[in-house]
């Protein structure tokens, strides 16, 4: 499963890539490689100062190893090794009336540590998939969410139709920025430690998930994502806008760095445990201001946007 | 002894915000008075978009009540009750040959809660000031750190011999920004914990100060952070800068917002405890950039900061 999926994230990675420079018509995606001292590495590629894409990130990496103690606490194991293998995305337009996107999409391994790794013979005693997208925008096009949110449903439904509903709700509640009392974005999906069925499954439907039926479902929100998210950016890419909506981006990309760094797991985590750090921080917007107590004024589209996500709205 | 020293933050803060409106020249504070629906307040001071002073707080706040959680965990106690107060400020110059500044000094009372607040006849079960001032340069120039520091050693040698490399020591430490694998800034003075004392004082001398003696050692620092910064800024304000040294100060100013979101402990506890948020996060830069994989130029002023800051310099 690990190869396959390993292989999924690959060509998903050249795909995404490929159709963005397309998008953005003049800069290039960068790319790095790099390895991790302990064990695995990763492919990141980030583009930087283009015509619609003012930062952006499409990484992916496989990292294996012992499995750190932050890792242990986190799942209440003992000493194991792991592997795990993901691609993640952040993508900032420079025109405010576009909105930046999110998505990630992982699988992991933990074995007992009775075998050697090298010799690809050890016995896994746990393995999941986790991932999701979503969407931030500066300014509320309702079309646009609802087409976002849509297509989300429509990969899910193929799959189970508790799916939506479920990781939408946990997308929801995971990206709150719960010291600002309201949402990074409109949301989209969120889920994790999607494995084959135990008892401690709280659906019935998903009791009949195996391992393969999960790669199934998790590549096909992957295989969504570009129908998700390409056909707003080109919607919204060459909107004209004012230096006072630019400023607005500013200030809400002010937010988007409050919860990566504040309560984003994943980041905090790859921090933490010595990740690569220009890899994990490519999700950091290009230029972010913060204004002392900025507040929209009452009747405004600014203000329209705050009011959603301070409720989060159920768009389909 | 807390209403001795909030009279004297009161006063402080006066005359910080006096001198740096008149550094200015041209921009006022702005003054925003909240309450703490728990107990307590305080007074916050921001200016913004001066001729000398891009973003700047000085904030002084008082507050009161029962202990949360978070902070039994941390001081290891049960349910007790707690007084507060404190100076905090943050200076963001608009010109990048002006170092940013950061200070703050607190003192913290614990009570048994067997008696009302109310009454104002509570047993005090510990009691202690913390604080100091740090500098954080974007561009090094040897002599603006001679001084901070001379000026914060003059200080401290005032009290005790041992306190100026002990916390100029301890700053360099705190103010360690560990996911990047360097300092903050040039450092200057942290200390904390700073009470009468005790057995497990791991200082001879240190062991002869009473709660007086730590009122004067703190205040004599609060007394020479005008002394310590005003003339670098004085003399940095005017001075020309490039575009691209304006972009520099933008990405350095990145790391000072990665630093306190993801390190600081002030900031941290603030955000999980409910505090007012825009009075905490005033410390974070006005305009903010952050470029993928930057690096400085071997041999370039912006690389001769990089490695002050990767390594630690006595600077007197």
């Amino acid at each position: 499963m690990k190869d396959k999926f390993y292989q999924y994230i690959l060509q998903l990675q050249n795909q995404i890539t490929s159709k963005l420079e397309e998008v953005d018509g003049v800069a290039k995606f960068r790319e790095d490689i790099w390895e991790r001292p302990e064990g695995g590495g990763g492919r990141t590629r980030v583009i930087e100062n283009g015509n619609v894409i003012e930062k952006g990130g499409v990484n992916i990496s496989a990292v294996h190893g012992k499995l750190p103690d932050s890792m242990q606490k986190l799942f209440n194991v003992g000493e194991a090794d792991f592997f795990a293998c993901g691609l993640s995305l952040v993508i900032h337009p420079k025109n405010p009336m576009a909105p930046t996107v999110h998505a990630n999409w992982r699988y992991f391994e933990m074995y007992d540590t009775s075998t050697e790794f090298s010799t690809g013979s050890r016995k896994v005693i746990n393995s999941w998939f986790g991932g999701g997208q979503d969407l931030t925008p500066y300014y509320l096009f309702e079309e646009d969410a609802i087409h976002f949110h849509q297509t989300c449903k429509t990969a899910c439904d193929k799959h189970n139709l508790e799916f939506y509903p479920k990781y939408k709700k946990q997308c929801d509640n995971y990206f709150w920025n719960a010291h600002r009392n309201e949402a990074r974005g409109l949301g989209g999906l969120f889920f994790d430690y999607c494995k084959a069925t135990d008892d401690s499954s709280d659906s019935e439907q998903a009791k009949h998930m195996k391992m393969e039926d999960w790669y199934n479902f998790v590549t096909e929100v992957g295989n969504s994502f570009l129908e998700a998210y390409v056909p707003i950016l080109e919607k919204r890419k060459n909107l004209p806008f004012t230096e006072a909506q630019r400023t607005w981006q500013e200030i809400r990309r002010g937010r988007y760095v409050e919860f990566n760094l504040v309560h984003d797991k994943g980041t905090l985590f790859g921090l933490k445990t010595n990740g690569r750090i220009e890899s994990i921080l490519m999700s950091l917007p290009p230029n972010v201001q913060w204004v002392y107590d900025h507040h929209p004024e009452v009747g405004s589209e600014e203000e329209k946007l705050i009011k959603v996500l301070k409720n989060p709205i159920d768009w389909v």
